[in-house]
């Protein structure tokens, strides 16, 4: 089903950009996990639109209410509701977004698969929008992690071509990742995300947008976690991580780059340090048969330019057959690259914890298989 | 479950390299689908190693056996199960995996899993030979779609950085679409498949490994199949394309590229022809709002390269915690990207029927519902 | 998990009985249902408390609010997101339940599984109120099913011994399903109706409470739906039939008379008529194989006495290990039976519009297997 | 899907009676588990035909052959997929079927479903024998379950309405189950069971059958496992022993019996015995609120009378509409209750360690949550 992930963790989202509430229901927290509502809503906020010149000048407040599953801060351990109201509902202005849809958007295939039923209202149940919800469960799946000593930290790789320094697959220190998620702009290479600020206000300047890679990382995994198959940790990533909208493509380790490589160079080799195995590179970014070996798990998305932008552009109206001049008015993002960053953290954090329950459920058996 | 893919199909892959038999379990294809079980082999055998200088000298017949779900040529509308029983079993050479894991391989986190338990012979379930499976199951979805006007294909886009021509993502033609399965070292572009199959040649004889990416193709989808949010085309097939050991990345349209173009280049305009609605370029990939368009569905898989080398490389004993140099012995494939086509295609296969089979059970609702 | 149904529709229910609120998530409704708000209260309001004197006089209005996946009274094809307010929340009058367990009830089980983190004001997630939003799904389904021609009534077959006349599985009438629905005590037999509803009373003036069987009938199902093995008509039902707490048995056609009967009795004959293929007797239920034949699908679900007596009962005290002599306070049900018919109609609803959607994506597929 | 139960252990049933093979694929064993195939084989062969007077006198070996998953007698935390092979296939007497049904079976409904593609041959799918498969599985987690404590067993409570002594609810012995696994006719009254076996033969002997109900316990329960709503105890065992055909109802505890009872009856009070929390009786069967108190868990399941009778039956042939007699030959069980108990005993038992390894995960979960 289209709008509920599957697994130790059921998360199911739901809404749309103009309806009365947007939310998520999460099930399989386990009980009694202490979860704090001020940390969630800092997590939220990297997210929320309207907070610097780079997003758009919409603000929204996004403040989840918890409906259940929350007694006196703690996990109950039955189902997780929580919703946030949207504010600006049925405002009218989309209907003709029924008949000329919009380049790069949902607008002509929901006109496709639900015959004219979808709500049209700010791209409906597709609206970037939906990508709140999926931060609640992501935000409170994080906290439960970080008390586990896991930490996860994405940052902007690139805007419009411009490049961050790389995280260090190898050596990467937990500093660097508490540092990056306290950044309202979070690179590593502060000139360069000051290039990019500037090639995102240019491209807002000619009513246009520019797209980005996130990269994200995810440290102090046990080994073991995920499975063959169909449910490795890139398995569970890639479900999660492409139910943003946006993200185009996606990459574990060295990525397409390994796809370069000689088997000698992309291999990494073992060796043992304080008792424990590690990697001389990590060009297997933390992965291997869809199970984590312990060293850093990192990824990275595309991200393409916002869709909505202000040029016109050429669409074609439904109803008649003729071509149609668009012009997308209102107040876009330029960029979202920025708030991408806590929805692929989000994303990270679900498939993760879903991973680390399962395998739970198998430590605990160790004792007295039959020996 | 790690090796159950569940949507409207559901296919369990079984079996272990070395186990008595490898094999697979679909469920939910329509009752009464000829199945051409020659056909089937063919496409089998483009899997199949042994069969030409690029790939490993083992030479393996898989020929699968049906158990069940087929009478007299037909589906009957229950399960299908299919084997290929394993010629060279418990070899008993494999046994010092369990202390030196293979750099690049699954060995050392299927211990960490699996405590020792785990089958180390051959990679046991971890095996690339479990894409065997895969084949049988995609192979049939391919019949099914065939005879609904869905073809699918892939080539090899590049081998060790060379590259081929790639596909046209906005004219493709069928022509070019049969021509490709029909190849042995399926390319576009001959005198780049030659340079391929040269550098193959050089890293074999210096006992290393190329890796490549995979560009495939769906041609003749209808608009309106997927879904927004986790059961999107790109979910879908991203759940199953990881599942293919060695992929370490994923992109659609214009993927990582899309990233660096500016929104006004990206959007793909929309224009009618002959009454159906398409898009001038395609880099969305045939996909927007995780919903089918009707053009072309193009992606690429980044392929490492086969991680078995002859080269020794550095490991660590588990059980010592020594240091300890590996030489991976045994015929391997220098380059297992001209085998990966077809699971590729496989990979697709599963992922358009089972959106398609979702997809027709509303199609049927649309007279009356309530007007 | 829990609290989630997962087939080709997916139901997700959550709520505590004193969290801010109860509610539900219905994935997968066809696009473009007309949905009667009034006609869904009307549904709902069969199973609200307060509204007879063989029910507790606790009020409840239970009007669900809408807050995703309805345009203009119409479903859009995305998740549909309704929910109850509760009025009386963390009454604080349930603490001692942690300690001493209500016998009948999930106190005690609870605290077992959450170890001391459930929520145990009023009984929680495990409270009878989680029923609403089960109603509230099924309510949608029995308007999608009602337009499609089937219809779903429930009688109370039994109230404390007291039987009423059974339900014709045979020659079943749409005016008994359309009459027994409108009755604010569906029983077919009016006199035995009276009878029980002074057993209620009684039962309550000695602060007692009473059992009973509702008996379920789906009329103009189409034969064809359902599976063999796990996803049969009577699998599906039952498992959303024990999702409603209290019910202890289930029976399908004969049921657990069948055990009694020689299989020259239980066979049920078949014959034509008007070119349907009819049963002359109805042992089967509807279902053979775990497939409807057409006639009506006929079931039972045993009801177990409300648990909450005001008679005291033994106890004990998790803290303390003492024996404790408990009282339940407060307004309880004498008898749940009449509130739990819309509750098994609900079940039944949504199990039968899970297999038709289900069956509806094969029967497109009919044309052109390939012959 | 049809053939698959998917839980925490995900279970994948196929074949036809007269295809190949039948078979199953299990995943989610915990690795390292010890399987002695000796014990399994004595399991399946309480199921299997031709032993004794009271079954058929088809003799079948059912002797399953692991293609996978068990590596030295151990599982080794992968798929284990075991088949049996048919010895009779496609034996033509069939086609006949297609065309005429016989009353109480799957006949008609498959041909409904189906449209004419179906296996008729011994009935298919839908043919009794698929049990062995679910019997392979159980018997694998029985084994499982053993080494925690957890022992499961039925009894034959009635058969053509001669009854056994009941289970004692309360007071049950592990002497009391281990006897009755080891009983070929298993019964507590060895009176009874010779009427039993006496009312059976003479059923045989008109050419007709008997049915019954077969009783099962599960003793040893932690108390915590199973969840409220969709997943507990009730629906989980519901879900899998409504997919043994001919099972036509199901309670737990007092189950039809409780809809009889008064709230201060039905309710089992608590008391503390060696620090354990018991009730005095057991009317709730060992569940509430969906999950186990710890109390000896105890269902019963209604069995109808064998639908294949040498009796003629009045059936109708589909092609031309015209009245037939329909007169089944072979060699028929009179009786198959004695045969259904190991299959009760088998889907308990998947049940029971799917939620506990369900439970497990959470368990360890304890520590450190965050105070």
């Amino acid at each position: 089903m289209s709008s509920t992930y599957q697994g130790r963790l059921t998360l199911s989202i739901f809404g749309q950009s103009h309806a009365p509430a947007i939310g998520m229901t999460l099930e399989g927290l386990p009980p009694g996990e202490l979860i704090d509502l001020a940390l969630l809503q800092q997590f939220l906020d990297r997210r929320a639109p309207g907070r610097n010149p780079w997003s758009t000048p919409r603000r929204e407040s996004d403040a989840p209410e918890f409906l259940a599953g929350l007694v006196e801060g703690r996990t109950c351990g039955v189902p997780i509701t929580a919703i946030i109201r949207n504010e600006n509902t049925r405002s009218g202005d989309y209907e003709n977004l029924r008949q000329v849809p919009r380049p790069g958007h949902g607008d002509f295939t929901a006109q496709m698969k639900f015959h004219g039923a979808q709500d049209v209202a700010g791209g409906g149940h597709f609206s970037g929008r939906l990508t709140a919800p999926l931060c609640i469960a992501g935000g409170l799946c994080l906290q439960v992690l970080r008390r586990r000593g896991i930490t996860i930290a994405a940052h902007i790789a690139t805007i419009g071509g411009i490049a961050d320094a790389p995280l260090d697959p190898v050596n990467l220190r937990q500093e660097t990742m508490e540092g990056l998620v306290r950044l309202e702009f979070p690179v590593l290479d502060a000139a360069a995300g000051e290039d990019m600020k500037v090639a995102v206000e240019e491209a807002k300047r000619q009513g246009d947008s520019l797209g980005g890679i996130v990269e994200c990382a995810v440290l102090g995994l046990p080994p073991g976690l995920g499975d063959p198959i169909f449910d490795g940790m890139e398995n569970r990533i890639a479900r999660l991580v492409f139910g943003i909208p946006a993200v185009k493509g996606l990459e574990f380790g060295a990525g397409f780059a390994a796809a370069g490589m000689r088997g000698s160079e992309q291999n990494d080799p073992f060796y043992m340090e304080n008792g424990r195995v590690k990697t001389r590179t990590n060009h297997h970014g933390g992965v291997l048969g869809g199970i984590t070996t312990g060293m850093p798990l990192v990824f990275r998305a595309a991200v393409k330019p916002t869709p909505s932008i202000s040029k016109p552009q050429e669409s074609v109206n439904l109803c008649t057959g003729e071509a149609a001049l668009l012009e997308v008015r209102g107040r876009h993002d330029p960029c979202i690259v920025p708030r991408a960053v806590p929805c692929i953290e989000a994303a990270a954090a679900i498939a993760v914890l879903d991973a680390l329950l399962e395998q739970e459920s198998y430590e605990h058996w160790e004792k007295g298989r039959g020996l």
